[in-house]
């Protein structure tokens, strides 16, 4: 039931009437494979090379168990020790950037650590111009898109001004994951507002195809398939097939 | 134009036309009364006892200048050097607690940290439905309101785990000061919703006492009218006398 974690992400999302897995004593992470912010605890995770295990969780029929894992129902929760779990997708990953020194995360600086935050903070233009997008088209209106675009021009300025390959320097940090998994999204989109102006986005561009190259992220990236299956089964307000990368 | 800090946080709110006060060198809070995400910055500058200056800003004809200090034209806004500012409530206040070590906020333990964060960005059913009572008591739904119990036992059942006076100890720190700007706000509106439960509510109810008589939650505590005056006017979608206590 339970999957360990480097290279076996794929484990059955557990559902109403499955049983909790036992507790291992390694450091367990309840997952969905295709929500974004789960992703942001797994690259985490993966970056620093923690040994742990995910239970990924059918979001539509939960485990009777999850609101004693996570008191909100929702994933991530990261369960640290037998039955104490933290959950918030940023909390959880400055927790382990704060327990596990390895590849530090967020920038020590105070300064520098605030920009990182902001960055992410300001996240919700792209956030709901992808949920409209894969909703509903049709809902999104010109404040939407403006600030979208505000937002993509905010980061692509950041990525000027710090004139470094990505966010937080050499390889990815702190910003460049928790921005991420909605790149990752927009990008099987097929709709203008999602194919980014080739001119006007340049650097931006120039910098998802870095990021798409770590191999962080490349090891956790849902196949195109799999992604536009979740995304159309939204569309439609029906339930994915949680399992669709196992059944494969 | 510039008001310091300590007593004097009614500065006339800064609009359209006015000019950016000159740079003292002092750390700079741009503000506005009302406001309660730029609340959570006064009462960590306060609780922290740290010398800065408030320019107060009209938000609804904002000084052309807002947004070289704040990228969103929002508050607040943190100006730690001269051009150098931070935004979004959360993040000053974290880098004022990285950078100004006397009374800490955040627990220093990480496990605690995130609790304390998790209990902050649980709040939004809370916010809504406070705007929701401001705005239009009829948009509220029975979703909204479920979410707002759950959020207010699941603070309540928080104080009764941790056993303390406010939520980080003898006297309040993070988690305390960054959801009270909502509880002082809830308290002056009439309606049921507003009024909790004497019996459910005995633990939170009493912590909400206890707050009001910290020091630095008085010192910047609005005045029953003011608020009031703010409520009525933003319900009605008119500009509130954003000058109110001055004109008193």
């Amino acid at each position: 039931m339970v999957g360990t974690n480097k290279g076996n992400f794929n484990t059955p999302h557990l559902k109403t009437g499955d049983p909790l897995p036992p507790y291992t004593g390694k450091l367990r992470l309840y997952n969905m494979r295709y929500c974004p912010f789960a992703q942001r605890t797994v690259l985490a995770l993966n970056a620093k090379n923690i040994d742990y295990e995910i239970v990924n969780i059918d979001l539509m029929d939960k485990p009777e168990w999850l609101t004693t894992k996570s008191a909100f129902g929702k994933v991530p929760a990261l369960e640290i020790a037998e039955n104490v779990s933290i959950y918030e997708s940023l909390v959880t990953v400055e927790y382990l950037d704060d327990v596990y020194p390895q590849r530090p995360l967020l920038p020590k600086d105070p300064v520098k650590k605030a920009k990182d935050k902001i960055l992410v903070e300001a996240l919700s233009p792209i956030h709901t111009v992808y949920f409209k997008l894969v909703r509903g088209p049709d809902t999104i209106t010109e404040d939407n898109i403006a600030a979208y675009h505000k937002n993509l021009t905010f980061i692509q300025q950041e990525l000027q001004n710090r004139g470094t390959k990505f966010l937080d320097g050499d390889q990815p940090g702190y910003a460049d994951y928790m921005i991420w998994p909605w790149f990752e999204r927009l990008h099987v989109i097929k709709h203008d507002l999602a194919r980014l102006d080739k001119q006007k986005y340049k650097l931006l561009l120039e910098y998802i195809d870095n990021m798409f190259q770590d191999p962080v992220v490349a090891e956790y990236k849902l196949p195109r398939e799999a992604l536009e299956h979740f995304q159309n089964q939204y569309k439609l307000g029906l339930k994915p097939v949680y399992d669709f990368l196992i059944q494969k």
